[in-house]
């Protein structure tokens, strides 16, 4: 393992192995030092934990496969068929452990520090409250969701499915606040957002620190959120306040936001530098290589699952397009010969939701392959196989993300 | 008390005393026999109760006025502005005690009788779910909801504004499963739905059967739930099916339905014929009063509520239209002399939901009474006063769902 993916590794993982993957931390003694300056323990590699984390002790266990302390994701049969994901069964990703349980109590009082507008300045929550709100449905899924159909071993979370889900975020929009101090400053061409984390001593903060930076291009649909599902923003998703960039990759969308700095290049944290960045399989990350930020076109199919009754069966997913309204979703009961138009199920909550989607189909006894083909509003469609590339990142071919369900 | 007003009572309130409202009982040797057959114990007069009944435990009990067992009403200021109820926070009115717990662990076995078809049929619910599905938004609210702000009395619970809550539902579309039963029977003019619950001996079954029939116009919209908010129909909700019809008052929407039968003649239960009937104040109930079936247009302001800080102020509420969309809300903060138009918060989820609203007001410090008014698609407008009914049904006068503020 290179220096390069050891670094990857304590940034995407911060020490705590993932049990379903043991490439992590072996014989890596500057990501073991990490984890003792955190006080965290390795978890057993030999199996899945089997209790939640303490900051989301309240999430629905039955749904959740939990691959680490900061790693949870949703099981696919717990997905459901709505427009709406419940909080409990939402997935995790932390890319550090969470500020303590204080920062919640007293969220009115979390500041926020705003760079790069003509006027910069910091506010409380309290105060962003009276400034401005919107709500906005938006699909948030880790750029690796699907990681672990990559048959090279891509290091990281071996996330299937779960690692996405579809909620209403609460907050004020961006934009409003960038006006309310001025406008942006001349030359900002990128959004930087910074986490409130405690950071290791020892190490090199911008090796570990979670700071991103996003094109400005999504300055009008971002917002500082405080509410998911109309609930105040728990600590297990970013409260008290989060950045939410609705339709980009779940890492973008930094948690415990302390600073957004209106920046003309982009930040030189290592997340950002050589993290998150799509590459050739066996190739170092660097900045000249795309970035996760905007989501592609993708859906899955989350019933029936594994077995069921011959007869009329009733086939569910979900379909999004990141940015661009997903606009139709195709099933194939046959493995992708023949393809029929699914049906959108529920009100349509906007261009960064998902729609889930269903289809009626007469299914004989036997094993079938269910694949399901989502096309957005500009055209795009999911491709039958992977992009390979060295860290797992944006899969949405659709032949992986079939299931095969034997029916009797 | 009348005979027709003790028999309304026992329909309304099955013997368990609204501690607000201390009329109900006494006296009424009819209702305490229906008490103790069914095993019940009156609760207190005296105090709200402290704890949330077995099947309703699972509760936010923080955002809940316990009236009684079978009432539970949302409080004000947790009525949130999201455009979905979070479950836990939903209000419950059960017109009898739920059935047993069991009919939630074998769901799929729950079985409805379809009457007034050209096929009468009984289904499971597992037969239903391969049958058709939608998923649809709707305001659920009790009939009585505003019964606190009349000031003759009205008997039974006294609601404030929290009996209403905005969920999605996911079930069958009954003219789905009309049509794959051959149609309705000829003359069919009402869609009648029996409740599963069980009724206590010694007592004529329609003194206290939930079965209340609507016009069939309401057809195309209702369905058979087994969901809400993407997860399994609770018992408190009226798991493990419900029928739903979309726009109207909460009596309709028959929880543990067992029987839908499409009818010439509404059903001659008492809690059609003179329950749930709108009349002058003082008479009885009777079939040539209106019925509470559609719900008219309605909003209340959620925040800010009894005190806060001068200057700027986020006003938020709620509004919906029933069968019609809401079109628009303004809001007063000088009781009504002057309005501003609110804006709409978070997707529109359809004709039957509610929307959220929010204005921005500079205020200065004082009392402040701050209204709101909604108008639907159709131009109706919450009128300012109530119209005085026996029942305290269906109120939406703007006036008396104002809140008074003081800055300081």
């Amino acid at each position: 393992m290179s220096q390069e993916q050891v670094l990857d590794e304590r940034l995407n993982n911060y020490g705590l192995a993932d049990p379903s993957r043991r490439r992590l931390l072996v014989g890596s003694a500057g990501a073991m030092a990490a984890v003792s300056l955190l006080g965290l323990s390795p978890l057993s590699r030999a199996e899945e934990p089997k209790t939640l984390p303490e900051y989301a002790a309240w999430k629905d266990r039955n749904a959740l496969i939990v691959h680490s302390a900061n790693t949870m994701e949703t099981e696919r049969g717990a997905i459901g068929n709505g427009v709406i994901t419940p909080t409990g069964r939402l997935f995790v990703r932390n890319n550090l452990p969470p500020p303590p349980a204080g920062i919640i109590e007293n969220a009115d009082a979390w500041e926020v520090r705003i760079e790069g507008v003509r006027n910069p300045r910091t506010l409380s929550l309290g105060e962003l409250k009276t400034m401005g709100v919107t709500t906005v449905a938006s699909v948030l899924q880790c750029s690796g969701n699907g990681r672990a159909f990559f048959p090279h071993g891509a290091s990281g979370t071996q996330w299937t499915v779960g690692a996405a889900g579809c909620v209403m975020w609460t907050g004020i929009p961006l934009k409003d606040l960038a006006d309310a101090l001025g406008g942006l400053a001349e030359n900002a061409r990128y959004i930087t957002g910074t986490g409130g984390e405690s950071l290791p001593d020892g190490l090199d903060p911008a090796s570990i620190v979670v700071e991103r930076s996003i094109p400005t291009r999504a300055l009008d649909s971002a917002l500082l959120a405080r509410e998911m599902n109309d609930e105040p923003l728990t600590r297990a998703h970013g409260g008290p306040l989060r950045l939410v960039v609705p339709g980009y990759y779940g890492v973008n969308n930094v948690k415990y936001v302390k600073t957004i700095a209106f920046t003309e290049e982009q930040t030189n944290a290592k997340i950002q530098t050589s993290g998150y960045r799509v590459r050739e399989v066996g190739k170092s990350g660097s900045p000249d290589q795309p970035s996760m930020w905007e989501m592609n076109v993708k859906s899955w199919v989350t019933a029936p699952l594994e077995s069921g009754r011959a007869g009329r069966n009733m086939i569910y997913g979900v379909a999004f397009g990141g940015t661009v309204a997903v606009e139709k979703v195709e099933v194939s009961t046959d493995g992708g010969k023949s393809w029929h138009p699914a049906r959108f199920l529920g009100p349509d909550l906007g261009p960064y939701a998902w729609r889930p989607f269903v289809l009626a189909a007469d299914l004989p006894a036997g094993e079938h392959r269910i694949v399901s083909r989502a096309t957005d509003a500009e055209g795009n469609r999911q491709p039958e196989g992977r992009t390979e590339n060295e860290r797992g990142y944006g899969h949405n071919g659709w032949s992986d993300h079939g299931v095969t369900v034997t029916l009797s």
